[in-house]
């Protein structure tokens, strides 16, 4: 099944076998009710690692009935960050959740060389978003977590994002690095990079995908832009899946220009891990972080 | 008069003295429509300077009165930008307007020494949306023009961004140089602009504007996104007037999103010059390029 909206990849996550997430300090009335959310809707349970009396409040709060949830009372931020991640090295869960605890306590739970997630791939953050007025899921990366890619790392993320939206039921998706500009100018390292890339495409060197940069985003999003600007002889007109960006700055900006303009849902996964690792922030909202467990478990479930 | 959508900027526009735009090659049929628009809702007069047997069949086309308008023949492209830009500069027009010449011949007209409009001012592209959801006019910088700007453009892009904005009734504009974080970090060289540029205001060397960087963009639109982060310190919050962008890529990805995912018009012109300079691009819609004109002649009636 190819997913094309969220609603798609719920339907997809809730038809899988149940998928187990581990949250490190569960203790979080926003990640709480995600996670109730997802059990509700049958796409995934969840084993909660933190303060159990802070994680009993909460509850109680929510109407969320603990006795649907293994428990594992750990007080401490990073203990509980380690027990919790340890049940996913240990294939006890399928994917890694954080909760209330800083992001870099977090990652460093990731990234353990004992009981962490890491492997010898990059570690990318993928963003899918689903647009009022676009026919098709969008994953873009990378808006988070990696600053300034150079080409082989660019490589990588797609690489990544690439697995995910197989996951997702895209076959061969179309892979955009875009750029301010659709040719190539030695000016503007972005557009070599992307030239660089399709190129690899081409040798197979990056697999699974068709890569076609660099482009401006209007032509990787827009049909009627690509006729505007008579360029038929390219292999994305308007029908991209992935977008790549060139750094952080144009990535994470674009990203939040979407989710603060445009009609849009988003979910959002670290991958490159040996399990996905939801890593929602505060400011996302309830459905962003009921997207993210449900892409996760999506892409668990290929795993 | 604060402008706050399109809506206002059109009604200042045709409040004015009626200004007249140049046309460097005016057979256009998109352009031609836009300015008989601007002529009908009274926002400007024009000049068209081009192959006039082309524009007389195009006007038919349109039902465009040509005995409204001076037309200058002149069938060579490069011709007719030298003839229609030394109209703007011996002040015999407000603004100067691209037709069907390429950009590069039309940019070579805006800079020539003789009968261009180049000062010692940086040019830059500002480019002005009315987003839905949005409670005013958000300008944008640079997303067309200067690829990798140093601090010194960076604060000269701003300077020029918000004589725009001044002339748009803003009084004060609120100006977030943005990055893919709020805080600075010497690894990302966009925070470090970004917090120079505040001192830069902060000391009276950027001044007419309130400058507060860095800021990623939840920050600079969202108030709620301000709350949850928990940054009640700064000057901007969710209330930003000016974007200003790390470099071409982050701006012109951003400006495509908008345009291709929000709810949104907007209207861009080049500045820095002797008179806006009205650069509109084929793929824009008809809207645009009136909104365009419509800004060029509130910034001209201030100049």
């Amino acid at each position: 099944m190819v997913c094309k909206t969220f609603d798609d990849l719920l339907q997809k996550a809730s038809s899988c076998s149940v998928k187990k997430v581990a949250v490190a300090c569960a203790q979080d009335d926003a990640v709480l009710e995600a996670v109730k959310a997802a059990k509700d809707r049958n796409i995934a349970d969840a084993i909660l690692v933190g303060d159990k009396a802070k994680i009993t409040t909460i509850a109680n709060v929510l109407k969320m009935n603990l006795s649907d949830y293994e428990i594992i009372d750990v007080v401490d931020p990073v203990e509980a960050a380690h027990t919790a991640v340890k049940l996913v090295h240990d294939g006890k869960a399928d994917m890694y959740m954080k909760g209330l605890i800083d992001t870099k306590s977090f990652l460093k739970s990731v990234l353990d060389k004992e009981v962490g997630l890491r492997t010898d791939k990059t570690l990318s953050h993928v963003c899918v978003f689903d647009i009022e007025g676009y026919d098709r899921l969008l994953f873009l990366s990378d808006v988070a977590f990696i600053p300034y890619p150079d080409l082989e790392t660019k490589a990588n993320i797609i690489r990544n994002t690439v697995e995910i939206a197989h996951a997702c039921g895209l076959e061969n998706p179309k892979v955009a690095p875009v750029a301010a500009v659709e040719v190539v100018n030695p000016k503007m390292p972005a557009t070599v990079d992307a030239d660089e890339l399709t190129k690899m495409n081409e040798a197979g060197d990056i697999t699974g995908c068709i890569v076609d940069g660099p482009l401006a985003l209007d032509l990787a999003l827009e049909p009627e832009a690509a006729y505007h600007k008579g360029t038929t002889d390219r292999k994305i007109v308007g029908d991209a899946d992935v977008i790549l960006f060139p750094d952080i700055q144009a990535g994470n900006i674009t990203y939040k220009c979407l989710v603060h303009t445009a009609n849009c849902q988003n979910g959002n996964i670290l991958t490159g891990t040996k399990a996905p690792v939801i890593l929602t922030s505060r400011s996302d909202d309830f459905e962003t972080k009921v997207n993210s467990i449900a892409l996760a478990a999506v892409v668990a479930e290929e795993m």
